[in-house]
């Protein structure tokens, strides 16, 4: 926090200058680091690496969940992989993990016509008993309308079915759907899969139960089957289905944070910190969400290590594990690097998938945000140089509440729910030539902020 | 035939005058018929009555495979309905449709790693014994790297993994690929599903065996998967599945083309046409392929009726069965209908998707084609003018080679196949507007040819 403190008055002393500080910085930073970075941004540029990382990633050991041997085996082979690449102070920092296991699970239409339904289980539900629950379906298409027909819902299965609004307002359903069903009697709740589009895709994602009520199964229908469900019911046929989950929680597993560095030059215990989440969900490949993030990250670092570019402080890049279920390896990073926090100088973090990359969203001081529009300037030949004022990550949440300036890539996002959290979340859905975009940009942005002459203002 | 010949030389005469024929005819049509028009327009365009009416028929009955008692009831709520309408010469006319039915299926990856993926059975392939086919999978990216390959193929069950070029080209693997495969001594074939957007979506449809060479099992895998493999080989791995199919053809059924008419006020003899095919593959709910073509045609004769619009010929509406897998219901058509064959002035198809109409394309006469190409300046006002030259259907496409002049309907196709022959054709990838233009469009060109004042001219 010292070093904040202080790097920020001399930031202000800057900014009071007569130069704005954009002309002030972007100039000394640009003429600075332009050679440095073009030669990241050259060497991202010219081969598609990280994408066949990812892509070998991912066909090898599939999805991701917490728990699972898929993720202790890609960890294992990310470590091997990082070692090989000469990266230093290579490790696995371990994290207990939750371990939910989904089991076998159907939903199956018995009125007004037979039919087995996609669907996904919502990671956290319990099961159901061995012969399911069969109960008549109420569907509602919002909370209020829930709170209206609640003497409705006594012994049902309540589907909610909203229209898309936007993954916070409409995935409050998968969250918190499971409490409202039981508060009104219900004996499971069913919801419209998160998404502005479906091919009968069922999207899977975490979900919650309160102590106040009881839980009850959760589990996700593709848009199509809700819609349906929706229709038949609003033409006063009764809708009826049997819902199985096997679902159960076990105990925590053990799991680990993979991260490896290139130690800074000259002030060794500042840090950049950069990655993304290596868990995923339990369907699709997880490349998207978020192998993508954690193998830009990663390649980003790796090519300041072959390019021989070392940085006055400290790069180093984790893969956290557990983003989706849990956080646990965000907070345990956070509680094993407490003594470190204050001399994180700033936390990025890709979570988007690896499209198109626009620039960075940026949540620090005025003054830190100058310098960081100033680097970002240095993108702007690949169209990635716009940084916003707010951004950073669920992983690098944890460290931004104790005050590390914190940073997320921000991409193009137009089908980012098309994939989120299904089977077709692969690596097909990404592009080379975009990772390596991503790759030159959160190289550029890591490795000069580590290298400035001053630790980013907090 | 004569009809048309005579008036072919009537319509060359006016072709052969000082205006144009658009002009000429052009004016004369559209202040004849732009009232009628109008009025057709302003109804199909008041509600969503087509829209509504083919929610109800595919979320009850489904998707429609020939021979399936999904088809059969839905038959039979149709010609009850259509009866309802109070349409004439209401009937189901009898043909015998292939009876193919799935059973169970599954694709198991079983090394380099575990994992099921998705896939369908394509229609008209054998089963596999019960404990299915396990072997070594051979990707190919063509016709000629399997020819180049095929000493590498005996044994094994070749995957066919072509980019996809457009439907006819990268269809071929569907429909000859299992010659292919066999003839080069493979043991089952699979394919990436012809579309060019996937989210794991698995899309079936027709295939073929020859005489000449032993029947193998075919089935296709997603995109997303049939990549995998191939990227998996390229890597050196050896990849081996278990492929599983109860698959067989049962004797054929019996099925029905529904059809109604507007018996004509003068020429009752003289027949428009219109119509899609009811029947469908067993996924999804077949309502883009081709439930909405059907409805849309049906619903453009309900509207003349429910205006009391009865043209100088009659106007037919066919629901022709087994397009999918057969054509028995286009060619039974035929041959139930040829003495009437001479007097068809046109016939129209809807089997694009009722998406947003540009217009038709048309096969005929020069002569005719100017004709037509005057009633759709009708739809000028609903963007659905657009007459290009070629068009037709499936379903027509036996009684055109009998000289029946045909027309298919033209849509905004983009999304077509991403749909096609999977779960993911459901009603709600189709709009209640668009769909209301197609019939529109359908209602008027339909009219309008069977109350022209001469025959449309061969």
């Amino acid at each position: 926090m010292k070093n904040g403190t202080r790097n920020l008055i001399v930031a202000s002393a800057v900014i009071a200058a007569s130069l704005t500080p954009t002309q002030a910085r972007g100039q000394t930073i640009a003429n600075q680091y332009r050679e440095a970075a073009d030669r990241l941004i050259d060497a991202a540029l010219a081969d598609s690496a990280a994408y066949e990382r990812l892509s070998l990633l991912v066909d090898t050991f599939g999805p991701r969940l917490s728990g699972s041997s898929n993720l202790e085996s890609a960890l294992d082979w990310i470590l091997a992989e990082m070692e090989r690449d000469g990266l230093e102070n290579v490790r696995g920092e371990p994290v207990m993990v939750p371990r939910w296991v989904r089991g076998n699970e159907s939903v199956e239409l018995l009125t007004p016509r037979r039919r087995m339904l996609p669907m996904t289980g919502l990671g956290g539900s319990i099961g159901t008993p061995p012969q399911g629950i069969t109960a008549e379906v109420l569907v509602v298409d919002s909370w209020e309308e829930l709170e209206a027909r609640a003497d409705e819902a006594r012994g049902k299965i309540v589907l909610f079915d909203p229209d898309w609004v936007n993954y916070g307002v409409t995935g409050a359903y998968r969250r918190q759907g499971a409490i409202a069903a039981a508060r009104a009697g219900a004996v499971a709740s069913l919801i419209r899969s998160v998404t502005p589009y479906s091919q009968q895709t069922p999207h899977t994602g975490s979900m919650s139960y309160a102590d106040t009520v009881p839980p009850i199964p959760h589990a996700a229908l593709t848009v199509e089957d809700a819609r349906m469900l929706h229709r038949m019911q609003d033409r006063g046929e009764r809708v009826f289905v049997r819902l199985k989950m096997e679902a159960q929680t076990l105990p925590d597993a053990p799991s680990r944070n993979a991260i490896a560095e290139i130690r800074g030059s000259e002030l060794p215990n500042e840090v950049v910190v950069l990655g993304g989440h290596i868990d995923s969900w339990d369907v699709g490949q997880g490349a998207m969400d978020d192998g993508g993030g954690s193998v830009a990250a990663w390649e980003a670092v790796r090519l300041m290590q072959r390019l021989g570019m070392r940085p006055r402080r400290t790069v180093r890049v984790v893969l956290w594990t557990n983003e989706e279920n849990g956080l646990r390896g965000a907070n345990a990073y956070r509680d094993r690097h407490a003594d470190e926090l204050a001399h994180h100088v700033l936390a990025i973090e890709s979570d988007g998938g690896v499209f198109k990359p626009s620039g960075f969203g940026f949540s620090g001081s005025d003054a830190a945000y100058a310098i960081v529009s100033e680097v970002g300037s240095l993108l702007d030949r690949i169209e990635a140089g716009t940084i916003n004022r707010g951004g950073g990550g669920a992983d690098i949440g944890p460290i931004m509440r104790e005050g590390v300036p914190g940073m997320g890539l921000q991409v193009d996002g137009t089908r980012y729910f098309w994939y989120h959290h299904t089977d077709a979340d692969t690596i097909d859905k990404l592009d080379p030539e975009e990772m390596a975009r991503c790759v030159a940009a959160m190289a550029v942005m890591a490795y000069v902020v580590a290298d400035l002459p001053e630790a980013l203002p907090r």
